[in-house]
């Protein structure tokens, strides 16, 4: 039985773990990838205190410093996750952990377009992070499909390495920040293609082609391309935990002021949870805080005084 | 006019003039102290992603990224906070500055013992900060009057120094971490002194004795000592914002899962808000979020698109 288990394994879910370790909780992390969202960006140039360091690193950082007080790191996918005699069960690749309370800081993952070759091209020129995989298509043709900033920024990073770049658009424009739009406006190897959406991934043993509707006159059309870059935001996979806990209608985990869900013994941090703005150093606070809720919570459930005064005073969601 | 005006000078002060920068927003900080809480830190080790750093030198790291965007600072201590015109007015040393939005960033300041001589003596032997200034007591006696974790820290830490530490307790036991206890009592050179309460603070050029009482027999008695470390904790001074903003009962900034506040366009980060824990990490959080807050709300109230898309969902407390 471990004092805490923490389900994810990036900024916030090693600040967690970091903050339990350090008050003397036996921790576990069960991470299906070491880094998280912070993977997905190259270098980060906004975390308080940290002039410029990669995502990964920062990530590894936080770990090592967790790993100082014996938390334990185990790679694998959490299943399911229930309440049981006062304590939680987990369950990751068959096999059960139980455990007094539970930060849940699993994030976010890419939103898929959900159409026919995507899965079958995943890795073999479909990519969902442009941050990530622009320098692999140095002087080759790439496509982006995506929505606002996101879809702006991937364009801008691709044509610094690809010969070419189209943006695919259901109008005839894209939308996002104005400077960002500027920008795209004046690189010469952005070409917009208006009015399509993608029907179908193509290729052999990797992506050659996509296969475009036009929507404006309904016929079909093929785009001979190289790399394809999914940029539609992210989603929370939060579907194991529906009917134990509250989540809101995007599927974000629902959090009060001391990162408590609706089930006691419970925590969120980070992307995962329905706090509006998403980013590392706030997945670090939102992190930190919910390792020392967690110990609070134990603390008080064993007689004890607990962190904050007025603990009782804190509005809480329902269960 | 600025587009936001962040008052303090701390972690999460520069966190969000760090945010708010990046996005162009003109923006002013106008702190009274720079460095805020993290400057009675002598080191912090929790800091995610930072293994080790003096908490002056943290927030000096933030300033210097929050500057590299154009963020004005200025020292000054802020006496009002009005809204006027679809605006807010602050003043702050009979100058008048305008702005768009505000970021109440200032943090907590140490509860006083409120007795005779201790204004006077203030920096002259009476000190809220053991953290900060136990190295200035080697080999002297010195005296804490504290409660809980904060009083215990105060005693391990100044018995590494001083040759002699008194802690007063208006009971005959200490309260606190068991660690911390045990801790405590190992060492030979604190004492406790049972049953007494401060009556008043003496000395001449700098702090001599202390007039105790005794709770018991109610008969007064002198102790000599050097140095007298206060810990009692910390208070919001937020009485300039009592009838404009909504405060819990102990005067905290009262905030929503954005960091908004009970007034539109003010938002509040950091030791001086509701949240439960305070932590420099749990600060940087929230500076960022409040930073970011700002320029939602005033792309918003500028007719654009903001940067969560489910900005209305939002629970908010009443104004």
């Amino acid at each position: 039985m471990y004092d805490l288990i923490i389900v994810g394994g990036g900024v916030s879910a090693f600040a967690a773990a970091l903050f339990a370790g350090r008050r003397g909780l036996t921790t576990l992390v069960i991470a299906k990838d070491i880094g998280g969202q912070a993977n997905f960006t190259d270098l980060i140039e906004n975390y308080p205190g940290v002039k410029s360091i990669g995502g990964y690193e920062l990530v590894s950082k936080i770990r090592k410093q967790a790993e100082e007080y014996e938390v334990e790191v185990l790679s694998a996918e959490v299943g399911s996750l229930k309440s049981a005699n006062k304590a939680f069960v987990l369950t990751a690749y068959g096999k059960q952990y139980k455990t007094q309370t539970v930060v849940l800081a699993f994030g976010k993952t890419p939103r898929d377009l959900s159409v026919p070759g995507e899965e079958e091209f995943k890795g073999r020129g479909v990519s969902y992070c442009a941050n990530c995989d622009a320098p692999l298509f140095k002087n080759k043709a790439v496509t982006v499909a995506g929505v606002g900033d996101l879809n702006l920024e991937a364009c801008l990073l691709s044509a610094r390495f690809a010969k070419k770049v189209y943006v695919l658009s259901k109008t005839d424009k894209l939308t996002g920040h104005p400077a960002l739009l500027k920008a795209v406006k004046t690189k010469q190897n952005i070409e917009l293609i208006p009015f399509v959406q993608i029907l179908e991934i193509q290729g052999r043993e990797k992506l050659e082609a996509l296969r475009l509707q036009d929507l404006k006159t309904g016929k079909e059309k093929e785009l001979k391309t190289d790399g394809l870059f999914v940029e539609l935001g992210y989603v929370v996979k939060s579907q194991f935990l529906t009917g134990l806990l509250q989540l809101d209608k995007e599927g974000q985990i629902v959090v009060n002021q001391d990162q408590s869900t609706s089930v006691a013994g419970i925590f969120a941090a980070g992307d995962c949870t329905n706090r509006p703005y998403k980013q590392a150093v706030i997945s670090a606070g939102e992190g930190a805080a919910a390792g020392m809720a967690a110990y609070d919570w134990l603390m008080r459930k064993q007689g004890g005084r607990g962190l904050t005064s007025d603990w009782t005073e804190i509005k809480r969601v329902k269960s």
